[in-house]
């Protein structure tokens, strides 16, 4: 998908919005678990409840890899579903790989084009070689990790190289590498306040924000300090959506949890 | 798996020296695509010929993930053939993952437990909270980048931070987390000359050391800077032994690349 299809979908839509699909067969409605693949299952009850005020889907593949082949299995259905049911929709695979460039080569192989989503979380800590394998591929975007929404933030992405913090330095860095114009970036929102520096890097980027909801952080001051003229913000919430309830209405409850959302997006965007 | 059981196996064998299952359907023996799962194949051939000169296996999890559910069938075959056959060899997951507290524990599950890998390689770029997870299994070995082999390592991990380098500083901030004696390095061995820099923070940690082979990098520098009483070491190659033949008897030739590698290191260790 381009950039363009993704901004076009966000106008009409009102909406930035970005489903986490975190699926825990711990946390998914008991009675799914006599299902052939609860997974799924859980998986396409959420989008199809949520799709309409959604942009885009975020499986974290930890969720999936936990349970072995049978969850890379859950994975595959679920993107495959995405792709054939609701094309318009930004798929992301919350992957946060990197390695050495034949390796990642690999990876990009496999997730963006095997699996066939729009995009990929990288991290950057092994440097150019290790990301540039997946920019290369056309209308695929790669969406590197600058300032995540943990506590464990600060061990490192905070601390300064030459007077500049780690995570500055990685966006700066990038913008140096072959087709840089196919990165994003993660930027978490429990530090809001780092968006509008963060913008005088990169005026123009996508930014992937989680960290609204369960992880705290408030969306007002996300679209403040961060939009671009084309919105330039996917932010995500994936707990506070799709763990909602645990009742056998838990798809329409997510539904309702995003609509709220896409509500309080749609009115940040009339603003404009 | 315990340290004392790896040091163990290093001294019986006289090798220190890891196989890097990278095993790619493009580079493998063409006659092996006919069979029904062609990487386990190949792996499980490769395995029988090198495991008497190998103290380890460390699979790439990309080359699997490339080939989806089907990929990761083979991976899973890899680790049971492994545990089955050679339970004392020492056996990483090099996955690279690293995401926010309860998402790494879903890898650290995935990996050490249901997989049952002894090991798995993790990134530092999202700080404590994103590894102390995986550090949290007994037995089991959480291997952490610090300096990597490729060209990119140049980009963020020799940095310094409050004129430090960054991957120094990962070291020094990681022996600070809870369980950290479960920890080991990934250092890559085409900066030997930093090891001794390295023994200085963490003079008995094992050391995971790619890059002797393909990428370059030398056995004995690696042992003279690197080693400890207990060795301490875990020398990778991979391509220079899973790739050495094309024929028929590419497992023959691999075990004679092992062995080669593994009279080496007997020399090595009989200097000590």
């Amino acid at each position: 998908m381009t950039t363009k299809d993704l901004v076009e979908q966000i106008r009409k839509k009102k909406s930035f919005l970005c489903v986490g699909l975190d699926t825990d067969l711990e946390k998914i409605p008991t009675y799914l678990l006599s299902e052939e693949d609860p997974i799924f299952t859980f998986n396409k009850a959420i989008i199809d409840a949520t799709h309409e005020f959604t942009v885009a889907y975020k499986p974290n593949t930890a969720f999936y890899e936990a349970s072995g082949k049978k969850g890379w299995k859950s994975l595959s259905r679920t993107i495959n579903y995405l792709n054939e049911e609701y094309p318009e929709i930004f798929t992301i695979a919350d992957a946060k790989r990197g390695d050495i460039g034949n390796t990642s080569a690999m990876y990009a192989k496999g997730f963006l084009q095997e699996l066939g989503f729009d995009a990929i979380t990288v991290a950057p800590y092994m440097g150019k070689d290790s990301v540039e394998p997946f920019l290369e591929i056309r209308d695929k975007h790669t969406i590197l990790l600058a300032l995540t929404s943990n506590e464990g933030a600060f061990d490192f992405q905070t601390q300064k190289i030459d007077g500049v913090e780690m995570y500055k330095k990685v966006i700066e860095v990038s913008k140096t590498w072959k087709n840089s114009e196919r990165l994003m970036y993660v930027v978490g929102a429990t530090k809001a306040e780092y968006l509008e520096e963060i913008r005088k890097i990169i005026p123009e980027s996508f930014l992937l924000v989680p960290g609204v909801g369960a992880q705290g952080g408030k969306l007002a001051d996300v679209f403040k300090f961060g939009k671009t003229e084309n919105i330039g913000l996917l932010v995500n919430s994936s707990r506070g959506i799709i763990y909602a309830s645990e009742s056998s209405n838990f798809a329409e409850i997510a539904g309702a949890k995003a609509e709220v959302l896409q509500r309080e997006m749609a009115q940040l965007m009339d603003t404009m």
